[in-house]
């Protein structure tokens, strides 16, 4: 068994942010005990071939806070984070899985509306809910209500997604504005005061992996949802991966007004702030023009943009150049700015 | 869709505790909200035919308290109580998806041996995590961690198991005593004032359910682990789902001293009480004997044991013989006299 690295005496928010605390439990902890071949690195989907085809499964639990905003709720976080993060792996969501963990004193109007919201937002991603569970714990052990969503799917076979497969002159593409859904739950704790017209971005970003894998199939190297963490997290972890460089324009990125403006407020960096209803993908770049043109036709991927490239100068590290003409190095989150975010 | 029965106002501990509340409230709002041709019927495993094949899905979440006990805690528990629900589906457990809700302020090394017994209670059984999650809370707003594990395997395309398979004249066995789980879990919260050298059963039962096929096959019409509700709760759902009555002999029901003795201190059934490492088998009478013969010469099922059998009278109905002559009705756990037992 290979030696844990983990060395922190307590777990703390910042372990579940996506960010490099979470990076460090998991690489640290996590992945040295459960190590196995078939065992998922961090926050993709596991594939096992069965029958020379790949399934993909992949896991989350949600805790978020408060259980609804604008825009959703954690009833259709569970199944949209599951989800994308299966059609991020190539793969359609076939089935899901629940489980709910209630706290006693719930109000079951609470629970009715979650389970409502969780079952339409499967309906309307086409992916059944087969089997769950329910727990209850006393009232002051929970906060509401836990969700965990489990999914399974079938990798399209003409795909063939890796960071080893992305090479230096790789484009990335990003699907829409970014930081929505994160700056969307901070305006509903109500602690920010700030108005602001805005709602979370979750949704299902399988028909719109969908027409692209239609359209480049192999020509697509990676993609990822950048949801803990945020986009910064995600290109990071990429660039790492694959033992490359990434540089990116800043200027490219879409960002809402509101998010920008709440952001600055806070001391937050777009970057930083999770989404879950958009995705990066990394294309080959004869296939870059095509990618937007079936993004853009495609309702919901209007706003899609290439927003940099990858190259083999500065591997490992990911730089952004301003909208001033400079230029900046972009890392991992660290600490945890937006405690339970999804 | 169909209309919700469910009229309580709040969520008790009860709606967790596998007997009549749980089954109000799955029957009563989950299942008319998420009602969907593959979902399956509460706590079995989901099926769902790929290329001729049938893959078994289920999920749990665990949330005991203590995280540990004598025999085993909450890492083990997440192994053994999903791949059982494959195992009694008939389906060897083949992958394992893990998710913890960490509370800030867990003390590390507690993290550390739970992923270790996830991990290795997972290579005992032969199963692999491929996928997980962290996510972490507030202090106070979870009780040291909570698992979530989701299982995938393939059902043995000898079988046909369902309730509806069952027929009078079938026989019941039951793979060994029951209660030992429940009441281990009762005395490591240190609220019973009882010494007793007791371990929880938690335990794969593949193993023995393997060998069950292999020789009875389609001779076994249904399985069932009984956990949360026990023995009991098991057989009144059989009883309603065959819609047939069930007769069982009491005193052959294997029951340990210290069992039985905590359970009379405390005013229980040990019928009620829930087990981790046993399971009910439903088979055709013409297979009885080859079946305790096998289970007998099997590691682990020395103590299976014919308990009862099926009857067209008392149709939905589960009567026990005592072993002072008399009969009486046994009906599902009511309330919730042993909360977060698993």
């Amino acid at each position: 068994m290979a030696e844990l690295r983990f060395r922190d005496a307590r777990i703390e928010m910042a372990h579940g942010a996506g960010g490099k605390a979470s990076r460090r439990l998991i690489e640290g902890l996590f992945l040295p005990i459960l190590a196995n071949p078939g065992l998922a690195p961090l926050d993709d989907a596991a594939v096992i071939e069965i029958g020379g085809q790949k399934l993909a499964l992949t896991t989350d639990s949600f805790v978020v806070s408060p259980l609804s905003f604008s825009g959703g709720s954690i009833g259709t976080l569970a199944v949209h984070g599951t989800a994308n993060d299966l059609a991020v792996s190539g793969a359609k969501p076939l089935a899901l899985l629940a489980t709910f963990i209630l706290e006693a004193g719930l109000d079951a109007h609470v629970l009715e509306r979650e389970v409502r919201a969780l079952s339409e937002a499967a309906r309307a991603a086409g992916v059944a809910v087969v089997a769950g569970d329910t727990k209850v714990v006393e009232h002051g052990k929970a906060d509401g209500l836990y969700l965990t969503t489990a999914g399974i799917g079938w990798v399209d076979t003409r795909l063939d997604l890796s960071p080893t497969r992305v090479r230096p002159g790789d484009q990335i593409v990003l699907s829409g504005p970014i930081g929505d859904h994160g700056i969307t739950v901070l305006l509903a704790r109500g602690e920010v005061d700030l108005e602001a017209d805005l709602s979370s971005d979750t949704r299902s970003v399988w028909p719109l992996v969908e027409r692209l894998i239609d359209s480049v199939a192999v020509g697509l190297r990676w993609m990822r949802d950048p949801t803990r963490g945020g986009v910064a997290s995600a290109l990071s972890e990429l660039a790492r991966d694959a033992n490359l460089g990434i540089t990116f324009d800043e200027g490219a990125v879409p960002v809402r007004d509101v998010v920008r403006g709440a952001c600055e407020l806070l001391g937050l960096d777009p970057l930083h702030i999770a989404n879950e209803g958009q995705f990066i993908a990394v294309v080959a770049p004869e296939h870059l023009e095509e990618t937007l043109t079936v993004l853009h036709g495609t309702p919901g991927g209007e706003d899609a943009r290439r927003i940099g490239s990858v190259t083999e100068h500065h591997p490992r590290t990911v730089v952004a150049t301003t909208p001033y003409g400079g230029s900046r190095v972009v890392d991992m989150l660290v600490g945890d700015p937006l405690p339970r975010i999804c």
